[in-house]
C-alpha cells in the first residue's frame, strides 16, 4: 500500500476533526460492521456477487484498519509480520497443507 | 505496507495449497470473525484494552484483508482509493467537521 | 420460549451482580461476537457442522438478545411481531416467493 | 416467546418458499449481518441511541435466531438451559460476583 494512500485517510479524518470518535473501540466496533456488510455481499449467494459492491465494502473495511492503526500509533508491516511469525509456527507447512483443520486439532 | 508483508502473506496461502478454501464469501466470513475477535477486547471496558491482543487480532482483520484482494485480484491502493473518492463527496469539511452524523442525515 | 426459561437467565446476571456491565451496547456488542462464534462453525465447510457446537453457539446469542430485552426492560413478542408487521408489508407473498431479492430491488 | 409468534415466523417463511434459501450457514451469516445493523445503534455513542432502531435490529436478529432453529429442528429452550447449565458451571456465583472477568481467567 502506497504512503500517499495512508496520508489521504488520515488527512480524511483530521480535515473533519474526527479523531475524536476514533477511540480504539470505536474503531473495533466499525470495522466489524464494515465487514458484516461485506458478508453481506455474499448472504444468500457466494457465486454470484456484486464485484464493484464487495470492492467497495473491502475498502470500507481496510480504511478502518487504518483509522485504527493511526489512533493507535501503529503500524501495519510491524503487527502483521509479527503475527505472520506465529502463524507459520502454527501451522508447519507439512502439517497444514491442503488441510483447513485449525491449529489446536492438526 | 511494503511489498514483502504482502508477499509473504501470498506465499504462506500458496505453500500450503489453501487457495481452495480462499473463495471470496468464505473470506467475508474470516473478516467478519476475525472483526469480532478484536471487538471482544473491548467488550466489557473499552478503556483498559489488552494492548498486544488488539494488535494481534487486528493484524489477523488486515491478514485476511491482503487474502480477499488476492483471490479477487485486486489492488488496495486501487480500491482505497476508489472509495475515498465517494466518502470525500459524500462529507465535505465544511458540513461533517466535528461531526459523527451519518451523510444521508448531513 | 418458556416464563422459566427467561427467568432462569435473568437470575443468572443478577445472582452475579452483572446487570452494571449489561449496557445495551455492550449488549449488542456480546450478540456480534457470540453471532460470529457461531459464524466460526461454517468458516471453511457449509455442510459438514458440529451441530454440538452449533447449538451452543446459538443459544449464547440467544441469552444475549434475553439479555438485551432484560437491560431495555422490552418484551420479544412485542418487537417481533412489530417487525413481522414491517417484513409481510415489505415482502408481498406473491412477489416474493421463492426469491431471495432484497425489498429495495423486488 | 408465545407459540403465536414463533408460528408466524415460521408462517412467513414457508409461505414465501424460503426454506430454500434457510440453510444453517446462511442463517449463521444472517445472525451476523443483523447484529451489526444492531451494534451500528451504537457506533459512534453508545448512551444516545434510537429505541425504535434498536428494537427493530434487535427483532430482526431474534426472528434469524428463531429461523435457525426451524432449519435444524431445534427447541429453544433446550438448547438454552442446555448452555445456561454450563454458564453455571463456568461461573459460580461467589467467584463470579461483581466481576466481568472471562472464566478461564477467574
Amino acid at each position: 500500500m502506497k504512503r500517499e494512500t495512508i496520508e489521504r485517510v488520515r488527512k480524511f479524518v483530521t480535515d473533519r476533526d474526527w479523531q475524536q470518535f476514533h477511540t480504539p473501540a470505536n474503531m473495533a466496533k466499525s470495522i466489524s460492521i464494515e465487514a458484516n456488510e461485506l458478508l453481506e455481499c455474499f448472504q444468500w449467494d457466494e457465486e454470484n456477487y456484486d464485484l464493484e459492491h464487495v470492492k467497495e465494502e473491502l475498502a470500507d473495511v481496510m480504511v478502518y484498519c487504518l483509522d485504527m492503526l493511526q489512533c493507535l500509533n501503529l503500524d501495519a508491516d510491524e503487527i502483521i509480520n509479527s503475527k505472520m511469525d506465529k502463524n507459520e509456527a502454527k501451522y508447519p507447512v507439512e502439517k497444514a497443507r491442503g488441510s483447513a483443520t485449525k491449529y489446536d486439532k492438526l
